[in-house]
């Protein structure tokens, strides 16, 4: 693992950091946001899974997540969105391939090499930072924005036990019914729809929920609204009697001006679970 | 007077926008983020200035400023940091030309026609402002970071009963003894070193200071510390015996995660005195 940058950052440091990864096949970066009680003994660990088009950085510059991460003393880790590289698959389109993993492990060509997301995010990396910073494995939680909020809803719900609380700005909530989805999960996973099944946070939730609290915010002038398909979720939800708060935000948009608006509370209600 | 964007901000707008420049002679671009309050009538004004090769956005998106500014009902205004385009002279070096006006107006060429951004920032944006959205010109203050807490300390001192309260993050504090200054005063305002006295905030201290309060907060591991020429200031204000703040924060650096963590402090700072 290389050290790429360290910043001091409201008393903690954010890093990034670069390693060779075994999932991906390739050089990963991620960022790691590491709050001043680090330094006394292993903190709790928040995830955010960014959206399309982002690598590692836009988050952690832009969601203003660091400040209510120090408050509450957690760790921030911001994983890249696809495996990137010149040897690494790609499309011309900017909702597939690299900056569009769709946090799944690909089984089609020629996505199958590299596009291992879930593994990585799920995996690999957790047991990286494990290995090399001051955080608690045993308590986690996570949370994420557009295909970052797929990416959480869809592990938080497909691993049971491994998240105590689950967020998300403006998710993916159907994508085996959207247009952001359908192109993605046949390119990774093939024709066959029943292995999208494990990546579709409507499907999950009506199939077994989540074992712990769910918040979910979405601007009412999201101009993805009509691709988050959020009212399938807020359905199943409902159907189950999970425990979740689902907000329809006024006038709000797909922005970071967005996420960042409600960064404060997404942190807090995680902070909540995690120091239960 | 164009829109580009407004975004949903916490509670408030943040709105870009474009027009012809009469001081400039170039179309020019700024944000602007207006909190919730500005709906009911005008509200105080807090100006940013950015740093060397920064436009309007890094500061919008990246310095946490939106959350304290709606905070505290305050507007805050992002301008760009030189004339830009196709017809405007530029060099290769980051520090000279486009992105780097250093917030005077030039005198010399190839600069001359268009890079008189004190004009612009201290009289022609104000008064776009003024005529466009709800805010009180009569109370107004001004932060910056680096190149633009040059420009905020300059422009306080050099415009007495203009702004009520100024602050700073790592600024260029004494520009005419620095290679942040030396170079850009001679360029833009020609080798006659008494042109560039109104544009070091070390000789406006020790000639006329600052009718409010001041706060500065600059890293001691800054990698561009030795140009900022700190401890000039620092003793200037010392031997004036003004009203002022100076705060060398350990282990940060000059970054925007530096910024952004003492953000909260400095919006609250202006806010005390635009509100006293």
């Amino acid at each position: 693992m290389k050290t790429v940058s360290e910043n001091a950052c409201f008393g903690g440091v954010q890093g990034v950091y670069t390693h060779a990864s075994n999932a991906t096949s390739t050089d990963m970066t991620f960022g790691l946001f590491l709050p001043e009680e680090a330094q006394d003994g292993p903190v709790p660990v928040l995830w955010y899974l960014s959206g399309l088009t982002c690598t590692h950085e836009n988050a952690m510059v832009k969601a203003g997540a660091q400040c209510w991460a120090a408050e509450h003393g957690l760790a921030l880790v911001f994983p890249d969105t696809s495996p990137r590289g010149d040897g690494v698959a790609d499309d011309d389109a900017y909702d597939l391939g690299q900056g569009a993993g769709f946090y799944v492990n690909a089984t089609q060509e020629p996505w199958a090499k590299h596009f291992k997301m879930w593994d990585y995010v799920t995996d690999e990396l957790p047991k990286l930072i494990d290995a090399n910073f001051a955080i608690d494995p045993e308590r986690q939680s996570i949370m994420g924005h557009s295909m970052g909020g797929h990416g959480a809803l869809t592990m938080a719900m497909g691993l049971p036990g491994h998240f105590r609380s689950v967020s998300a700005f403006a998710p993916i909530c159907n994508p085996t019914v959207s247009d952001w989805g359908r192109k993605q999960l046949t390119a990774y996973l093939g024709e066959q729809e029943n292995a999208w099944e494990p990546h579709d946070a409507t499907l999950l939730m009506q199939k077994a929920g989540f074992d712990g609290p769910i918040l979910i915010d979405t601007g009412t002038n999201d101009q993805f609204g009509d691709l988050l398909k959020t009212e399938s979720l807020a359905t199943a939800i409902a159907m189950r009697r999970q425990q979740a708060t689902i907000r329809l935000q006024p006038g709000y948009d797909h922005s970071y001006f967005f996420v960042s608006t409600f960064m404060e509370e997404h942190v807090a209600f995680h902070a909540d679970a995690l120091y239960a």
